[in-house]
């Protein structure tokens, strides 16, 4: 078996946060997902849960029809990584992020974040993703 | 027991990686963790192991004195992740890194990776690691 019991319950509680929080940019479905005293590490936002839920009204209302597009996905112990591409309208080139999520106690405790442009043509035939 | 056999194998072959080509940046040593074939996903350099070798000599000859301070790894299944700070120069506020390595026959046979420059200042306290 790939995952055990524990890091089966993690991958599917960052899969809801994909589907029922980023997705639909719903800052009224945090609070099943991420823990009260929430670790936060992108640069852009302040720490904490309240300041997620105002960053996903702000992206909300920025870019409405944004998608989180998950390409894959891991889980290590109390950890799990997301590799995703974020296109904020159809036919945006948009960035490529990898998250990094720790859980404790059945809701995301830290998050750390990085990420870049996808770049128009370049050297390398393969894509980002 | 954390990981299997086969990812204690894994994560020893990206330690491997970033003790003996990346941290040297040593185009050298890139036979002995890199497959013949590789698929390179970094949307700035060309795929396949030779190209790597080019970059590798090309950052050296640029920042020689450019750390990878790798800040924490995973391991699942054929895959290992790796976060990390490269630092160009002392005192240099660097880059956030996320590699993510598939591993085929004891090799690293395919690479993805998001890369983003650590702000100065900002409304988070708490840092990009």
């Amino acid at each position: 078996m790939r995952y055990t019991s524990a890091e089966e319950v993690n991958l599917a509680l960052v899969r809801g946060l994909f589907d029922k929080v980023l997705n639909p940019m719903d800052s009224s479905a945090v609070d099943r997902f991420i823990a009260p005293d929430y670790i936060q590490h992108n640069p852009n936002v302040e720490t904490g849960r309240e300041p997620l839920k105002a960053f996903l009204d702000f992206i909300r209302k920025e870019s409405p029809e944004a998608v989180h597009d998950v390409k894959r996905m891991f889980a290590d112990a109390d950890h799990v990584i997301v590799h995703y591409h974020v296109r904020r309208w159809s036919g945006d080139q948009g960035f490529a992020v990898i998250d990094i999520f720790r859980i404790e106690n059945g809701l995301i405790a830290e998050h750390w974040d990085v990420s870049q442009d996808v770049p128009v043509g370049g050297p390398n035939v393969n894509g980002m993703f």
